[in-house]
């Protein structure tokens, strides 16, 4: 259990060495014989002894620290996924001896880079965790000039070579989709985000690639873009049916949920009945989505996973400074198919009981 | 903006003296002129030098790190003040120089405390915040008995003196109480948490006080305990409005707000109004509050407040070594008054726009 502190001169004594034998033994200045290192280990494990984390950082010139920095949710909004994410990290982390380190977001570029650059002068962080990366990420560059360690939660410029790990957003809405066309849909709007989004541009290509596959025109009126927020998903989908009947959607597709909740409140108020005379979809699948009148069918991100693997990587490269191979990794999301969409998934989720089946597709 | 890294010999070179001079200085053991030690910091300022963070550190004998580890959300909610909290602590700490660390949440003891013991013994923090607190909380004995610095959101045992802030849950819950006991209600039924649970108890407390200052005895049928999820307040508001006409609750507070969306959803069933037939109240005010149909009546607690005074309050005892006083400090939360219960609120909140008019007392 808890443990009062050993020292190095305690180590030395049980294993009936010199404080300066033990001392150089964990500095790697000196051999041993198998003998006398196997009683110092032993020493070492049964006093529970730890070296100084000061101490065992300037000599590895390590910290054994990530730094990782998030820009805050909007006020009106929770970050469905920050919780399983650091959480996923920091267990990942600490299996292999590291810590993580917060600090805050800044937006003006020259402070949001004086923030990593203080990190690394002052030694406090081994390397860095990004996420909400966007096209020409100045944290990118700066990072990659300085040489320093780094993994990305997310993709940059198509062009730009760096460790990354990335949902494949684009797969989960060609995914959804292609699911709506099969239910027959032909007019499928979609609620995007602005052009500058490189997330959104990523999801946008989904939609459009499962439209092109059926030969299906893209129609530019049904192509709403927005902030990704509930206000806008909700004044979104009123004008959109108030369009004349033939250019009105049958379904709409959302890059978030809280735009899709917008959406159907939007409907709602109408009228309509959201998943028999208008689908709506989302992405996230926050934990309310499964909850909503009707349940939402939504695309589920591997955050536990993703966590886990950036922090392996970056600490792979810390180790051995070399940059894993593929240097990008996507992963698929899930889709999960529930009532707002899918009619016939409507008699098993209806109840509104948290237990409500779901139809879960790959 | 970013700038390459300045040496001691760097500061030395711009203000003409020796490295060790400098160097002495900034271990404050040596005097200068005030004309040289000017010279000197303005060369440090000018250079931007940063001292080595590992350096900085030993000479302190401190790391200007703060540990913080909580319980992660169950899978299917999300954790509503956590990037609130987050942020507002990272970003107090920064403006004095400190990081905030991560690392896992254990919840077998021994393995909680042994991570509390390590990050000690390596000397990787400097003080800890706690939150998630409950009766008897091993965590709080530990870190007292070590005489190590810490700061507690949230109490404990009545007779435990230690560093808190705390939000005033029993006084969120009165105001509610007594909101709906103003609007006539005489048979409020409450959705509570388990008996060990200390902020549940705290919360009851303030509902229990509104009820016997109006006169209104107890009726225990209608306090049902249980884990604070959506589908025990669903289950449980089942059951409630099941009992026989004169048992029957008029009105349903819940603890927090998911348990309140499962008891809308078991009214909505029964062909209740909301808000009308049935009152329903929340606590967290989690951000779907407000766009729910109907909006729902919530208690917010003032996060970023709180994330700001515990970094505050636990900085000032790493630095003073002094506990602040008052020891715990008690912040009221603010009641938000929407459609779920008051249909007076009805007409501005029912369009479900983003603006709708929300009453906020206090």
């Amino acid at each position: 259990m808890v443990r009062n502190r050993a020292t190095l001169k305690d180590v030395a004594r049980r294993a009936g060495v010199s404080y300066q034998t033990v001392s150089k033994l964990l500095n790697r200045q000196i051999r041993l014989s198998e003998e006398t290192e196997r009683r110092i280990w032993k020493a070492i494990e049964e006093l529970g002894y730890t070296p100084h984390y000061n101490a065992r950082s300037l000599r590895a010139q390590r910290s054994f620290t990530i730094g990782y920095s998030w820009p805050p949710s909007p006020p009106d909004e929770t970050n469905p996924i920050l919780d399983q994410f650091l959480q996923s990290m920091f267990v990942a982390a600490e299996a292999r001896g590291y810590f993580l380190l917060m600090f805050p977001y800044h937006y003006q570029v020259d402070k949001q880079l004086a923030a990593y650059a203080e990190l690394i002068d002052a030694g406090r962080v081994d390397g860095f965790i990004l996420s909400s990366v966007e096209y020409n990420d100045p944290r990118i560059r700066y990072l990659q000039d300085r040489k320093f360690p780094f993994v990305a939660f997310g993709r940059s410029n198509p062009d730009w070579r760096f460790p990354c790990i990335d949902v494949d957003g684009g797969r989960g809405l060609y995914d959804v989709t292609q699911h709506l066309i099969t239910l027959g849909h032909r007019r499928i709007a979609v609620l995007a985000w602005p052009e500058e989004s490189r997330v959104g541009n990523n999801r946008l290509e989904g939609y459009l690639t499962a439209l092109s596959e059926v030969g299906i025109p893209v129609d530019h009126a049904l192509i709403l873009r927005g902030e990704g927020r509930l206000d806008f998903g909700y004044h979104a989908t009123h004008h959109l049916l108030s369009l004349p009947l033939p250019q009105r959607p049958t379904a709409v597709v959302a890059l978030n949920d809280y735009m899709a909740i917008g959406a159907m409140q939007a409907a709602q108020e109408r009228g309509l009945r959201v998943g028999e005379d208008l689908a709506i979809s989302g992405f996230d699948d926050i934990p309310l989505a499964r909850y909503l009148t009707p349940p939402l069918t939504s695309i589920r991100q591997p955050i536990w996973e993703i966590g886990q693997q950036v922090i392996q990587h970056l600490i792979d490269i810390i180790e051995t400074g070399v940059p894993p191979e593929p240097r990008c990794l996507l992963v698929p999301p899930t889709l999960i198919v529930r009532a707002s969409t899918a009619p016939n998934a409507k008699a098993s989720a209806l109840s509104n009981s948290p237990s409500a089946k779901e139809v879960v597709n790959r």
